[in-house]
């Protein structure tokens, strides 16, 4: 037998237990909808792995004063207890630590700027020549090429493109909006219908739908630079209060951590990361509401600025390419949509920007906190404390 | 009642469903062992998210021939079936098919070499004169430095330190051999207890213990170049019949679309990934087997190569920076430690490195599947059919 | 007696031949145009260095098919003799080469789109709410901004801006059409204009004119992905014949040197520049005609590519960021003017476009030919032969 | 008759002038020695181009205290009058102030680290296998290396090298101590004989002598991060006093521009330059002293750092990567030879680190400057008054 020739997960758990003469009556215990994730999410399931789930908070969001969107998606002050999925010990409790900080301060403001998830497919001609020309006539074709797109679904709109050429190649890199689905399958299929249309018409190959011109699932400037899926900001001033009894620091001392750490240090090591650790903060979100994990990669990216005034501290934090979506992917997996229901979204017309929003101010927290951990000099002890794996040191 | 005060996981939960007035049967369905996971590993713990889990797999790897370690960790060729964590659909499947080419093409080589987790500080001198003369002292000081450091853990070891200066600024990179733990923890604690050394010595002061010179969960050229964690490659050859087989393509196919995307796509994008979608093979197995969800970030980077050898095709990858353990952070876990199990990983002393090896070889296999989807334009086809969401198109 | 108080060129090289006991003849002999030079280009000046200038050449240039500009600047084939200015033996020599191989296969093919310098200032608000409203504003206001820039000077426009926020700095790209000066003159005064006009509007201040957002003379990916000045591409099919006679290789020697050199050695380098030197041939261009010696930063920027078309080869190159003029800065010099003469750029309108083309087909030049010599293996013996110095080995 | 049958430079000019009807008057007036000039830095010379030389300064150097090399070079405070090549009306002017500014507080402090000149081959092996094969032969063999490199020049020794392997390419970046010469023709040589032993005795093949793995005139995150040529830093102490009268600005208005210009906006822009404008100073430096110009690229790199200690500002700048020398290359020319007298560098054993020093204590007083000018906002009248060219705006 064979696993191929399998049908159930139980069935292949099986398999595997017994070919290899292990247990996994962990692996096995699970109640996500069989079905639905065996078909569209995992092939060769076997059962799920399990990652402990912890809530931060609650963090307090300000109303959203300028809309970079056309209406409004906040429009009064809100509260979010926080899922996070982490195996990390201390992460849960540092984030929380942020969000009391936070709420103390009177809440975060965070705005989030829809830029579209992007597909860069690359062409091949038959001359530089003949690239310049194909730029050209993508310009004049864009209406066309808009409603070629469009039509594969009633979900996606092609906002933009923007065309490199080296050689004999072009890259085209192309925004979708795709509504409340982070939509990377939507845009490779329209991108694949537009490919087709391209061809058709002048005879140019796509050597590639994927072109990494999108740039997917890698850590690249071009993502920083332009943006890709939604960008992020959020902001807060601590008072000097706050500092010292909820984050046992000053705003001097965070500041010369931010400076030596977040922007020289980052400097010095050749970094698209200036931040403390956005990354740990989308990983456990991304794990909890169901996104494609990967994209973290994008998320690591970007900027924390701190600055003293007088004896406050403004902290603001800085998102280039938050990948998020409420439906598709992950999202409709039994225990990732209770995640998703814990921040109240439910697949509302603006859930999407709500989602990115309290990505941004929950990573704001995640900043505030370790970087207060840094300066007072506790970090060591946190993990000493918390997040002590089970060896002995 | 406040989030602080409960000490039940399920206490925790039910609060979190009577104040936000949602059901959480889900994240409440769980297996782990609830004491460890929320003492070490997750504060304020509810539950646990569940992530579908898959098979990937046989997939063939050589014996190890060069060994950049003392001694050999994999004498004879194995064969692994390997778990995949993963919401994306399609993955696994391309993983697997990219593994049934490995196996048909007699198996992958892959190599590790141990370079050691980092810790990067930074200290604050009094002036650009005090920084040269710290970098120093820090040299002739070394095996003081060393004693103080494994001090704190007898499975600990400080390899080398690299110092930069910038001003005032004086960073140091430790690299610590912390045996099978994925070690960053333990790196903490021993820099802390030498930044303590240093100040009490000569009374300098370390800014932040982690001072983005480590540099942890954040893309950068310093962990590209020099490394951090593990350093694996992997090869293999596909000859022509299994290239069109069982890849449906041809080496030439597959080597255009690798040059115009992994590295001319990449160049143009100014990435530090030069391949398909690593983060995507890494994501699965880190969170199917307990890995720091957030090394993804390193994890992105590297380089895969091919080279047309007649009808045959050569592929290699390269991970500069591959960060896991198999002791420690989630490792522990009861899933994690199945999926352990599934890999054959029980603690010996050299299955650190091999679950590196495997990572490299499954790395292998997914670059494999998705460099040929892509020449054959089948990946939008793909996601069509395996991995379409619950949404309509 | 003091520097400053030294009001003519002579007096003031006799001045420190006295003061540090040294003979400064050479320096002191020169034929620029003392007035315009020590006013205009260089204070405190002495006299002038000399670098020997050498000839490259003819260079052909086919005529411009595809004009990203709205007329055409080039409509006939073209036979350019290339003025470099240059201590580094060979290099003359090495393009001289080029030219030939470029002349033999019927002239290289090359084209300028002129996206515009850049001026990138940095305003500090209130807040990061101010900053995403200021975005707005000068979104909403483009229009009066384009005409108090445009009041500047008759041959300014401002093309466009791009605007990028973190926190309380908001960053602004402005683009300018600056007719054959290179520019950045006007972009600053024009851009100070502006600055102006927001403090008075809006109470917004600048807080540098010149914020690293242009990004003028630091490589920088803004400028790879974006542009800055001049575009550049050009291409050309070298057949076997003369790949065999002039070049003293194969098309796919060529190829397997670009390859693990230009890409994959660039990449495993972190670098910007995957090309073989452009920087020498820009270096040597820019000093004989007089732009501004230090953008060669940016033009060390910038891709090769090369194909194999059954014996022939097709190589081409990418200039994101040429940056020249034919008028202002050391332009007006006399041996500059010279060299300008030499390249018949007197000042026409389109003579700035023409330049940037020249610049693009002579690096073309550089590349194919130190390609062809490392491929043959001769790098070492064209150095022993041309370029050592007077130091013996 | 045609250009490469022409034996000297007058001729060579009359030719360009007759076949192209110019003049050039000012090209053909240079007092360069015709002979090494045209014989050993550039070939079909028909004369020189002339580039206005001033003076800034006197610059003061306080001694080294704090030795990264194994003697003193400058145990005394010394002055330096600084000789700049340059078309850039307001440069001269501005290194100038910041001179003063520097004498005036004292003198800078700087230091310089020989880290040795790079060249970087690409090997290319039959698999991965032995390119791991071929980095411990590497390692095993580096006494035999050594001696084949150091057979070529009694002025060469070959500190240490480092490999960096991917698939089939195997990059070494051999690091040379080449006295008092830039060294890049020595450093060809003795790798093109290394490059021979390793074929002799092992086989394999060197795919290209110069892998960009040098990494050579490119602007490259491997020379920021791992040094090439010198590393220099410098530092000075403002106080109040000279801020406010010579500088017209305060530490607090410097600092500003700086974090918001040279740390975030060059953040924002993706560069490798942290700084003000290192690459102006670096280009009129190494013009008059007859370095090679393309090594700006490398002189661009690098980082200035501020800090408010009360009134006074500490500045300090970090070039990762300075490439200069003494003799060979340009350096023996007669304006350039003068350029080194006015330094009072003979070609003494230390005068290759002095050089160095020189160029980062000038590259800290460029910075002063435009700082200083960016943060009262005179950059535009300063170039209103001084660097206009000869249009009108």
């Amino acid at each position: 037998m064979n696993l191929k020739d399998i049908k159930t997960v139980s069935e292949r758990k099986r398999f595997i237990e017994d070919i290899l003469s292990v247990k996994l009556p962990h692996i096995g215990n699970f109640s996500l909808d069989e079905k639905m994730a065996s078909s569209k999410n995992c092939e060769n399931m076997i059962g799920a792995a399990q990652i402990p789930l912890g809530i931060a908070g609650p963090l307090k969001i300000q109303p959203t004063t300028h809309n970079l969107q056309p209406t409004t998606y906040n429009p009064q002050p809100t509260t979010y207890y926080i899922p996070l999925a982490t195996t990390e010990g201390a992460l849960v409790a540092s984030v929380n630590r942020g969000c009391k900080a936070i709420r103390q301060s009177g809440g975060a403001y965070a705005e989030v700027e829809d830029v579209g998830i992007t597909r860069g497919p690359v062409f091949q001609t038959s001359s530089l020549k003949q690239s310049l020309e194909f730029k050209k006539w993508l310009d004049d074709e864009f209406k066309n090429i808009q409603n070629i797109a469009q039509k594969t679904s009633s979900h996606l709109k092609l906002k933009k493109l923007g065309t490199r050429i080296v050689g004999k190649y072009v890259y085209v890199r192309f925004y979708f909006d795709t509504g409340l689905a982070m939509g990377m399958n939507m845009a490779t299929i329209a991108t694949t219908e537009v490919a087709g249309y391209i061809a058709k018409q002048i005879g140019i190959n796509c050597l590639s739908i994927a072109g990494n011109f999108d740039i997917d699932k890698k850590p690249a400037w071009l993502d920083f630079i332009s943006g890709r899926g939604k960008r992020v900001w959020a902001e807060v001033i601590l008072p000097k209060k706050i500092l010292k009894n909820t984050l046992k620091t000053t705003a001097q001392n965070i500041y010369n951590v931010w400076l030596g750490k977040c922007l020289l240090g980052s400097i010095m090591s050749g970094s698209l990361g200036f931040n403390a650790h956005f990354a740990n903060i989308i990983a456990a979100l991304f794990i909890a509401t169901g996104q494609d994990v990967a994209h973290i990669v994008e998320g690591s990216m970007g900027v924390t600025t701190t600055e003293i005034i007088e004896d406050s501290l403004h902290v603001a934090i800085y998102l280039p390419s938050c990948i998020v979506g409420i439906i598709g992917g992950g999202t409709a997996l039994n225990t990732q949509k209770e995640s998703l229901s814990i921040l109240g979204l439910k697949g509302e017309p603006k859930d999407g920007l709500k989602l990115a929003q309290i990505v941004g101010a929950t990573v704001l927290a995640g900043e505030i906190s370790l970087l207060a951990s840094l300066s007072e000099g506790s970090l060591a002890n946190a993990h000493k404390k918390l997040g002590r794996g089970n060896y002995r040191v």
